[in-house]
């Protein structure tokens, strides 16, 4: 049976650590347990999901070019947020639906991190809530695609 | 039956006019129509949930202050987002958990829209899914008492 | 007989002052004198005109919303022109034709009141004329809802 | 006997919570306590004094014309220090002599609060002394109101 | 007969192309249209008229200095309006009572356009209107030499 | 008889000529006739109280450090307010509880005025009210003094 | 026969200099050199060039007026170029297309130099190549002309 | 037959989606079809020409530093023009004389695309022209590089 | 007998009306006083020296230009001092030792009045000194002058 | 024989070292040499002239205060022109007109030198000029006090 | 025998061309003279030490990383010292005692070189010293982590 | 025998009280015994060392220029750092090889004190290593000097 959504999801620098380090600020929970809780929700909602993480600027914009057909992105763009004017552009050169998560709240901590330059390509923003940032990400890209749709 | 958590649901000035002004930015709900979905999701999930919109500073924290003993707060400030550190102060004097909610991506239109004095204060913050935003805040909301409870 | 237009003037904070304080900036007229010639005006062209003064930000965005209908606003926001974003969206929002007065030159005195927040949804503003500011404010709206009637 | 100075007590928004919230940063002493006290010095000093507290911009201001015979302003104006031009217009507008107090110290808090739009038309201001800045407010304003007179 | 007063007209930079260029922006009627409407509207109120353009900066002083004895200025600066200090020293310095004019408004549109130089020593400003900006300009600039005549 | 609190009063540039210079923004009395108004307060209230003065940053400085053991501070910085952080690290480093005070309304003039950089170290500041500033600046360091005591 | 487009060369002010003064910044090629060259190259594309030189504000205003009906631009505003709204005004005005040019690298020199007023409504802009950017602007120009008609 | 320069060609993030993103803003021509149009006129002008594109910052560093010999560089860093002080230290370290060129007019789009990191130690920066940008970009540098052999 | 040196008084926009025009700034000697008292200073001294004054920026470049064999210029650059890099680029491209004097103390005036973009170029710059400033500025060029021969 | 005026000289930080450090922007004299040749001009126009260097602010305020009864001051405040508001009061405190004269062209220097604290206190400022700075300063300062004896 | 301490030396973009670029700056030892010097210092004091250098951002937080294990970290982030908060944030992840090294001064060159994003997550900055900051880096680096034993 | 070279040690306000001030940020150990330690490196590196501290800004510069022989100066401003172009001057002005010291990492306490007005004009900075700043700055400051004289 075809999925109804293909999305991806992409993790920028130093996620990877997610779980291990500064767990005050990012919580106990590993970037696989994530991963896996969304593959679930995936899996029940028929959707085809694929993940991501890198380190590095050039391959997270590799990454979106090579899946530039995939209905859906859901970023947590990490340090980058606040600096990469060229994830931003391909995001806005492939046209994909974008929703930018953050564990923390980002408008709560120091002032360089209250400034994205990846959110204004996005549908929207989504920072503050752990782990459960990504899943109603999840459930907000979902009910993005499901509207467009419909409109169609 | 006791209800599991009680939240209070709060829209700041002109929120009122949703559905019926700039459409192509707000959507085509009205507030009513959104807040009867909150209610239906509440009644789901044993949640007592409360409603309150107005187009006053005053008032919003006036509300605030007499519903201090609501378990989470749900609030679109609309234009007081980017001046009001009265509200700011109201919800964090009370302490009541906050999710922020916009309809529209503030961050991807003027520049004055993506400062939020209200933010600092709250759990997160959850911009540009239209009504959408109002649901993923309560989903939000709750995984967030629910999670507290736990630990508890 | 009907009137040609409807037109609703509102005063914003401190105004119902005028002509008791601060004359030398202000001018001697009381609003009540104002709102008489403004009255007077409008007979004399057929004009249904309304008036409203509030001390109150929630206030005067209630006045605006409730008289939607209205085909013009002329209106002076005192103090709130210099931060209201709440009156501005709610101006867009209900799209009437808006003129912004000014009994001083805003441009002459301390910074801060060289910067209107009201002034980009507005079809203009008028500032430094002390009572003809209202006066003129209120044939440069009626030019404009005449000139717009012929393009129809 | 009538009594030697009016002097009205003004207190913005959230400051009807004192003693019931943030103790750390505004003590324990809820707001009727310090009026309590207020009073007492006021009736051994043969002052008149009267209280207001409201979380509403416009109320503050409706109270400064109502009351502009009054021959001192005590005022807190809270988080409205940082952002009304509005009560600040009221303020010079009614010529009242006026002394901004303030509980905490705001020039050793977050950088937004050290600002204060009220201050430049008061006779001076006083921060960061608990309660007591109320009550050394209160003798300040007695002390410039019998400078006053003795020049007269 | 004697005329009452004597007011010059002028207008700055590329406004000669008024009717001709960006008519979205600055609307239909050439600059030859305008002034012919300002001259009828001057005779029949027995006012002496004056007209000059100039897309020199140089000249356009030159044209002050020289008619310092004039009564009234109205002027558009056109784009000399944002940066010409020159020009305001020489208003100020012939002391003419002086009306800044735009066809557009300044405050709806490029940030650089919403800071006039010359305003702050012209008796007001009105913008947005388009070519009724100069009538109603105008007529505040009469009201204003009347009213000063009556105080005499 | 052992006093109760030890306090030292401390003035920076320019204040040995108060009551001789711009006797209408800082008073006609002297820094003499000031400092026996204090001393008589201090008297009655069993306060020992010494002073000091100097135009010399370095020696207040000294002066601060070499009375480290008294129990308060009360200071006009005079111009270093604006500047010196060196003073701000005495103050913080010997960990007297210090007070700010100000004959003028530093937030009602020049605006580089209106930045302590002393303030942020200190219990409070208190400005604009003459000779006053010193006498309630010393109650209310008595006050902070007597209640800290109380806690103890 | 007819020539394919009319191209007008514009220079600023001092660059009539060119060749006799800071030729270590600007180059040893005088103006009139430069625009030989430019001839040369027009007339063996069958172009029709015309050339104008002013250290006037206004004259550079009028002379782009006069020749609106000139298919292309090539300008190199001076130092104009960080200050003249008027000049762009102008440019945007008639509509020519327009390509801006310096001599030096503007964005390798003091900052102020970096900030171009008329780029905003140019086709492009070239910097750095000494006389060579004119004759590359040309180029540029005369390609935009080519594929402009191309597509018509 | 030795060639008379090398010279290499870098395209940075993005710059490989060419021809089929955002075509209204940077054209319909791929990266190859350009690479392909300058290789042609590098062969006609027996210039050895090198090329390569990359979305990593890194291995942009990388490549300058591996072909430090060669005679020229045109570069298109794309979003990197904005923030890599890393690229700029590339270049001005291995100094390789380099042209910056832009598809765009990043003079006319968003602010922040006005700042390059990478002009100031560059000969000059072409922008605005499409593709021709990069012919006219390798005619500019070879013209330095003539001009340059003829000195010495 | 040849003149020791030739120096060319240079006064911008505005300064012909010097006597007439806000005397309490500028003071009581008109142009021609000045000049006729620096004619006499420069007669006594050996020295040729011509006059110019204009309003337009333009025509003050052609100036400089056409008497760049001038051994010195002594400048007022009226309100010019504040935006014209274009004067201070002909200054420096023909290499004249230049004086900067104002009247009037710019740096106890409006702000954007101690800001000179000409002075940079200067060998100095005076102010503040009434009529005197124009003297003592050509005392400073001749001292200037002399000792650079000397060095020779 | 009485002298006409008393006028005192006073040098800041590191004007001692005149002559001796960096004299490829200060100069060959001594700051011996420099006062020498002031007293020998003082002397010749009956002036009394002293003399004062610190490099201590304090001792700078000190003196300014004891030498209050002196008709005029010339001062170069050294590198605490620019951080100085203590000194600033002093100047303004005591009233002494007083001229600000500097060695070098402080507008043609790093961007902090440019901004004088004390100029807008001072009569006028005199920068660029070398040891002749001192000479035309005072030439100036007595120029001053001679046309106010007139007026008086 | 175990080493005392394990020691990464990290070196960021540019820095493998040491000693071959711009020497005036940097010096003319290479890198891998350097590390060989820590090499030598680092077997003296029983200290194991690893050096990696590289070009790109996400390899430099791969290696934190994947040795976030070692004892301590001396860093040159190279140009990525102004812009990376990614690196900011891996070395505050893993919690590795860092020291920041340059070669030159930063804070005596462009302005956007004296900021560093690195700097607030290591113990200290060492810059100016040319290789001697990579060998006086080590030093305080081993005091740190011997201190740090001691306390333990 | 001659020492090698002679060294002065200079501690600017508050430094005295090291030790027994905020000995979380600064440290356990006394000015006297960083210097004891100082002291002993020195005799052990035939070094000649002596030791200054004062808390005026004007005994620094003094002390800086009566020892202008000395080959080096290690310096810690204190908050003078920060302000001080005074300070900045002297080093420059007397040309002493400069290593400036901190004992916290400025570079993570509040904004104002990661600037520095007088690492400009050192070799270099070192800051954050606590006692071992001084340590390894005199380390960096021999090797400078040693460097230094290879090279003559």
């Amino acid at each position: 049976m075809t999925k109804q959504f293909w999305i991806i999801v992409l993790n920028g620098p130093n996620l990877n650590l997610l779980g291990t380090r500064e767990k005050e600020i990012y919580g106990v929970k590993t970037l696989e347990e994530i991963n896996a809780a969304l593959k679930q929700f995936a899996d029940e909602n028929n959707i085809e999901i694929d993940f991501f993480q890198s380190n590095s600027e050039g391959d997270i914009i590799d990454f979106i070019q090579k899946n530039r057909d995939a209905d859906g992105l859901l970023i947590n763009p990490g340090a980058y947020t606040h600096t990469s004017f060229a994830i931003r552009d391909a995001i806005s050169g492939v046209s994909i639906p974008a929703v930018e998560v953050h564990l923390s709240n980002i408008h709560a901590r120091e002032e360089f991190r209250s400034v994205s330059r990846i959110a204004p390509v996005c549908i929207g923003q989504i920072s503050g809530f752990g782990h459960h940032s990504y899943t109603i990400g999840l459930i907000a890209l979902i009910d993005y695609l499901t509207d467009r749709d419909k409109k169609d």
